[in-house]
């Protein structure tokens, strides 16, 4: 599998992948799947792939080489939503060669992409792309996409990114979001490819491959997990059974009465099961007048 | 979709179950997915599920009211594991009525169910259950499954649990994964049921229904939030291009001479694309005898 993030902000783009590919938990590789396509000063544009490598391979080296009908190529693209249609057509081409064959040995035709930059004359501007070659634009209110393994480090890029948000700040969340997933998920490894650019350079302005050593990367680490920790630590656990001027956030709260959805015997049984259930702690106790909230 | 979570600890059982389900976006409704099967003195068992309703439904009804052919039902299993293989059984039964229409109309035939609890003279169990009705126990060194939308909420329980860890903890572990879930997909909603079983107490311990207005659940959301954009603000964002000195840590690091992977132009294109890239912020510059590490 695959894990990689792009973002589209005020300030610029950010685009971090992972490395890891696999044809079955015995077949375990590096690859790596960001690709850049540049001529500075003029155009900048990375493209991050996920999905099976034999076609996002051959979409790679076709949108390097294709011209369309309407003589538009990567290179010549005068915007990158033009260049993003030279994409889905390079899928299109690869799926018209090859989408039957794997079908008649059980392997869907099954990518997806991720493609962004800036073109002399526009704003940069994020593309996500499918595997029938269609395609969305990122907006202000969702600046980011991601794909392969996305949910486990969704929450934190849905906690902490806007279109406001700094590059090295968008970066710093994209590594923390990585690092989740790699914990929770063997299929997404090392090394990662991060690539920044700032709006208006027309050409790659910061790139580092990040490795086990990374220095920066393993503060991350060991930091936001401590941290995380620290901070779980610091709320309070709930508490059960409390009066309420003791305790400022009990459990029980508003529900007095709710009970769990007991499935009783059916009576032939005969088994003992109480018609009505005992009181349980979360329930508030008639102390003498005092009553919990 | 759902999201379940139940841990086995040394201290008892924690479950937690959303309550929302969809049949599309324009069919979304409430329905618990937590059952409780309890004779007090005696034993405790809570079933979670996820997937098709229609057939939990059936699954949970069976449970309560079949014997297999062995003699033995939910009442008078003399172990978890015996009560196991009758949800699994019941999972099969429901298998053999409907899954060949279903399949006619394109549905899978598609569930999971966490079951788990506590028979006098045992310890305290957790299984998960698959469609097959085949099932696992939850052990040590993974003391907790998840059902349904797992993976938002993965990181955070990878980061905190262990066997050892306090009931009221795991529930507020529980409670920040269900967090993280609620606020990045959807098809999880409130109210949301927690159960907490202290190990041989034999009966429902704990148990709340939690809706929006609960302060408790408001505390972590509200703080959790908060917290986690402080100490994404107290990591240092990345520094680009330092002085080792000055910084402690550099995301360059020790890979100084890292390029992007460039696909360049064909060369009948006539692009001028740069055969030597110029050096990225990320490598060390050359600025009198000081080398960034």
């Amino acid at each position: 599998m695959t894990y990689c993030v792009a973002m589209c902000l005020d300030a610029g783009l950010v685009f971090l992948s992972d490395s890891r590919t696999n044809a079955g938990v015995d077949h375990v590789g590096t690859f790596r799947k960001m690709n850049v396509f540049e001529t500075p000063g003029d155009r900048m544009m990375v493209l991050m792939t996920a999905g099976n490598l034999s076609i996002t391979q051959s979409v790679r080296q076709i949108i390097a080489e294709h011209t369309t009908a309407a003589g538009i190529n990567i290179w010549n693209a005068s915007s990158v939503f033009e260049a993003t249609q030279v994409v889905g057509e390079a899928i299109r081409m690869v799926h018209e060669r090859d989408a039957s064959t794997l079908n008649q040995f059980g392997i869907d035709f099954n990518v997806s992409m991720i493609f962004g930059g800036q073109i002399k004359g526009e704003r940069p501007r994020l593309f996500q792309i499918y595997s029938a070659g269609n395609f969305i634009e990122s907006h202000n209110e969702t600046p980011y996409f991601q794909i392969g393994e996305s949910k486990y480090g969704k929450p934190i890029i849905d906690r902490i990114v806007s279109s406001e948000t700094p590059l090295d700040q968008a970066a710093k969340c994209a590594l923390v979001s990585m690092d989740s997933t790699l914990r929770s998920n063997i299929s997404v490894g090392l090394p990662l490819d991060l690539l920044i650019y700032e709006a208006n350079s027309l050409a790659v302005t910061r790139f580092v491959t990040i490795s086990e050593n990374n220095e920066y990367f393993q503060m991350i680490r060991s930091t936001w997990g401590k941290q995380l920790k620290t901070i779980f630590e610091s709320i309070d656990d709930p508490v059960w059974n409390s009066a309420p001027d003791s305790v400022p956030h009990d459990l029980s709260g508003t529900e007095q009465n709710s009970q769990p959805l007991r499935i009783p015997p059916p009576t032939h049984f005969g088994v003992d099961a109480p018609s009505t259930p005992a009181p349980l702690q979360t329930l508030a106790q008639d102390d003498g007048g005092e009553q919990q909230q």
